[in-house]
């Protein structure tokens, strides 16, 4: 079931990576580099800073065959993408969800503070859009419009929590699993974002 | 007293990142983000390529809450921090000094050679803003005009040439790191920059 | 022999990294970076990948010592360094041969997939380039156009079919080299590239 999950959050997000490459006019090397950082980047990060090498998918061929076979489709289908936005947007959620928490699992296992697991898990979920955006020239997304990373975090803070209750570990990741979906698809869905810091300004300025 | 320059240290750098990030208009994750990998992402950069994983924050809760709590008190005094531009210099200053010198002695350690072991002290005092201006899309200040490199390169000089010299290792730490500050306030004060390359050109071009 | 070409290597990727450094105009200290990170910068995340260590540079002073002086020398005879196009561009494609054939042995040394050897091959030739454009503040040439890349990964399976064939493992290395360096001759000879994505839009935006 978990693998199953995975499988569909990479590739939703592979997908994610080449709609982004498809509009920068990158060629198809380009295309396969961004959907691979995009699917792999935040987990690829993560093993590199706690010192978990070879990274996770250089010892399991699973996400390389994934994503190659995902990105090919996608180029070939890409006139037609816009009616997988409703699925993509489901496969992504639940794929935040899980990478999260194989994320927290990976900090616990190394028995690192509560805070650092949640950054681990919040990392794993959302900085491969960040590593995209990065090789893509632009400023990241998610630093503007951060709905995922506070439903990651959110979701980490209640596995802490229920952890403490002495909760059974397969309900752990359920609920957690579940809170995060639940905030991000009511965010996006209520149009729900961070508290302004800039309310005090008179203008937004236009980057 | 080193404990306290770090902290010092960590605060000037995290600031500096979230002046970057409230220019940018980010959101309040991206402020946390820019102003966390401000302050620990050039001792990050050093730890992963020496290998010394989990990377040093992940072990040491100090710099998240330290970087936590400025970061919030940054986004709510914003409009005042012009204040503290002068106090938060010098921290800034004392702060490269030290952390010039944490990572020569880690590449001591590692018995790596006096020139490496200087890379990578001004790797730990130079990069956080590196990658701080990467995520914030924009080509790294430091590569423009560079006080601060220059200042820890030639402290990580002086550093092994009194340890030829079999000074006691206490002196080393002092003299080295005064060098730096003194360096680095010199060149801000007296507006030093290294030689320009472009000087037989007939004029700038503005980026 | 093998030692020659890497260092000619690096002197050409250290060359092309000091061109485009002079391009956005930066200082002695960020000119001196981008040589490095252009050539070291493949092998560099090759090796915080697979875990290897210190990285390579950090145990091998040559590295520093030729990207230091062919920096200063680049930098000194800049008006001139056009005259160095051709050899520059043998020694970088020969170059880009050895790299991948490095990284493939690295992959092979720790027992992983041969598409993983390449593309640890691949990222080792040419993800130099890829961080000097992100640390430039531009979108990778590579994701634009190919060349360099699709002649590693060709050579790269070149070399495992030839190793399935058992062929002694000096002439695998040999032809492999030789493949990588004759497509990537060719391609800029005849101007080939990938077929292009975009082939069904009626106009190329220019970004």
């Amino acid at each position: 079931m978990f693998y199953i999950i995975d499988i569909l959050g990479t590739i939703s997000f592979a997908i994610s990576g080449v709609l982004v490459a498809l509009n920068k006019r990158m060629d198809a090397f380009g295309i396969l580099i961004i959907a691979f950082v995009t699917a792999t980047g935040g987990g690829m990060l993560r093993d590199v800073l706690i010192g978990d090498t070879p990274v996770f998918w250089m010892t399991n061929m699973t996400y390389v065959y994934v994503i190659l076979a995902t990105t090919i489709s996608a180029v070939i289908i890409k006139r037609k993408i816009d009616y997988l936005k409703t699925p993509m947007f489901m496969f992504d959620t639940i794929g935040i969800g899980l990478y999260t928490l194989v994320g927290i699992q990976k900090g616990i296992n190394l028995g690192l503070h509560p805070i650092i697991c949640i950054s681990l898990g919040t990392m794993s979920a959302c900085f491969g859009g960040v590593l995209r955006d990065i090789l893509c020239n632009q400023i990241p997304v998610i630093f503007r419009k951060e709905v995922y990373a506070t439903a990651c975090i959110l979701g980490g803070v209640s596995f802490f929590l229920l952890r403490k209750l002495h909760v059974d570990s397969n309900f752990i990741y359920l609920i957690s699993g579940v809170i995060i979906i639940t905030i991000r698809l009511l965010a996006v869905r209520f149009k729900i974002s961070l508290p302004n810091v800039y309310k005090d300004d008179v203008e937004e300025i236009n980057l």
